[in-house]
């Protein structure tokens, strides 16, 4: 099967937003074997939209996603335009109110009462995470998929839309995926280049964002054998940088790890300010393992709450090994968890020196009785920087752990 | 005028990499006044690339731009396919060899020197960081500019480009941004109306993100009255739901009042677990305001660290307006910063009881002698829940600064 995605909405067409919704709708559609053959952005125009849902009409393809557009401005008007095109009727669907009242009780603005109404022939496609529902709507053969615009609720709607056509796909193909850390993408793809060159029936994506890799591999059905000897080659080259298979991030393999070994955690961060806390807290479930966590940002705050001693942050600087390892050792006699963790860098954009560049990061690592020192360099602006740190830091646990 | 922008290449339609050249020339164009009014995705397929120019070459529309298909295999065909498409013959450039020739000394494939080509009518946009040359060609006043797909590549060959076409632009344009936060985008939609009705002539779009919306403003420079009327509306209308105008996230506008006031400030979180601390330290500069701060996600931690009486949490609930200000009290009596935060709340998904469900969040905010409580009830997954919450509360003592 093959299809086409149109994006509606004017902030993705200028530029203000970059487009992941196609690329994230295009690999879902490739691991059921349905390729996107073309994707457009036009804006939320009338004349546009209704000339776009004409062309597919006269097309080869089978599904027309649109994505963007559901929402409760006047602006808002895929749903209505596809409605008009395909000459259906809209009506006012008791799910999709339902589901509407119980999000807005009775504050609903006027404008929202729109999002709930549907042509009869619509099977509706609920929104997990706000307001305006997608739907399916099949005619003459072809299929119009309706999604709304932001990514987090997009995503779990196309999901759902997902579960409903993969009985009607001929070919199923076989999928694995690895999320992958602790190098970086050129560096991965010269080891990967076996896998590249010997099964050339397989498919293997690397899809890389701050910090981690994720890789897909995807094989039709018929070649399981190549496909189960790329999976095999892949353990065996990656070994320690696949951190999980099951598309969890690195936050929630650390928080699983812990739990199996009744370990606690806690952290002292400097330049991180409270990321690494609240990347472990956005674990459902982290009450487990976590209690509490300190931001020391200020060296006072590094005397004061983690008896570091003032004579050396001054001799070694409050970047140094020295000084995380009296944060680590400071943290641990305040909350005696079983891992502690000091953080202390150069986030940039100032405050950087020859010796000591931004980007310079000295963390500690405290399991039990054993302590891990390391300092690393980051690339990037501060949110970057940050962001990097605190993943590498977790990830540097999730190797001492193993 | 008006241009299309058409990406060529299968590892963008099949959503290996992220589209992120169409937004950066679209954002470009936009500077001097040339608005996108689609953008095509395909891959490197004659039939359909042709099929695109012929499209473009019937529309009103004034500039086609495409990226990718340039390089040097058999499958890089947008020069040739454009060039036979427009009637156009191929000659060898002796720039574009020249070019090629410096960058590969003698050891030059075969199949690199299709890239010297060029018809004798187009403008070579030089590569300053690979071998493929681009161009721009006209034909009946409209303008083809062929791109390279790379980004660090294509971009300062764009750059050249727009060198060129600035002259030729005829209109500018007036924007405006305001960041917006406090209430939902269909709530302000409505507030918003008269503005929709009585300007005309000026764009406003709204953009929302988790917890906030960006509204863009836009009119030609013959708009400038009507624009500079709907501005004014603009701030009477929104009042405090302004909290920036030059782009400006929250946490950029706190630390900016903090910094002026000459206050510090710290949190003692539970469910943000880190986050609202994070977000200060994102802002260079935090360390002006920023010393210290509590992550307290167990009751032992409240307890502990902020002398939390445990007969309040025993008979209120640790979710509650009396462990909030009791934590808020805590706080300052540890760090005697100006402002002293805190927050209590059931993130899910699990915890929640009908009396207080999955999102319910209590906050304090003390500013000196004044303490602020409220609770609020936030929906959305773990993450988002946690996301808004983090910047209701900023947003809450940005008002109370003001």
């Amino acid at each position: 099967m093959k299809a086409i995605i149109l994006n509606i909405g004017d902030e993705v067409l200028s530029g203000k937003v970059i487009n992941t919704n196609s690329s994230y709708i295009a690999k879902e559609f490739l691991k059921i074997g349905i390729t996107v053959e073309k994707t457009i952005v036009i804006d939320d125009d009338e004349d546009k939209l209704s000339a776009e849902i004409d062309v597919f009409k006269a097309s080869p393809y089978d599904i027309l996603v649109t994505t963007g557009g559901l929402g409760p401005t006047h602006d808002d008007l895929t749903k209505e335009v596809l409605v008009k095109n395909l000459g259906l009727e809209m009506s006012l669907n008791q799910e999709a109110k339902q589901l509407l009242d119980d999000y807005f009780g009775n504050q609903m603005a006027n404008c929202n009462l729109k999002q709930a109404f549907f042509p009869k022939e619509a099977i509706i496609l609920k929104n997990k995470n706000g307001t305006a529902d997608g739907a399916i709507i099949e005619q003459n053969q072809k299929m119009y998929i309706i999604l709304v615009g932001p990514p987090h609720e997009m995503n779990p709607m196309f999901q759902d839309a997902l579960d409903f056509i993969k009985d009607k796909v001929d070919v199923q193909f076989l999928t694995k995926e690895f999320i992958v850390m602790g190098n970086g993408e050129s560096f991965l793809e010269e080891l990967l280049r076996p896998i590249y060159e010997n099964y050339p029936s397989v498919y293997l994506a690397p899809y890389a964002s701050v910090g981690k890799i994720r890789y897909q591999m995807t094989a039709k059905e018929d070649d399981q054998e190549a496909f189960n000897h790329a999976v095999h080659d892949f353990y065996n080259i990656m070994g320690d940088y696949i951190i999980s298979t099951n598309n969890q991030e690195i936050e929630e393999v650390i928080v699983d790890l812990l739990k199996q070994k009744n370990y606690t955690i806690s952290f002292a961060e400097s330049c991180t300010g409270g990321l690494l806390a609240s990347k472990i807290v956005n674990v459902s479930g982290a009450s487990n393992v976590f209690n509490e966590s300190f931001v020391t940002y200020s060296n006072e705050a590094k005397i004061k709450y983690l008896q570091v001693n003032e004579a050396t942050i001054s001799q070694y600087g409050v970047v140094s090994d020295e000084v995380v390892l009296e944060m680590v050792l400071g943290l641990f006699h305040q909350t005696q968890a079983d891992i502690c963790i000091s953080v202390s860098g150069i986030a940039g954009p100032g405050g950087g020196t020859p010796q000591k560049p931004v980007g310079l990061v000295h963390f500690a690592i405290k399991i039990k009785d054993n302590i891990h020192v390391e300092s690393k360099i980051f690339k990037g602006n501060r949110d970057i920087i940050r962001t990097r740190t605190a993943l590498w830091v977790l990830y540097r646990l999730f190797t001492l752990l193993k």
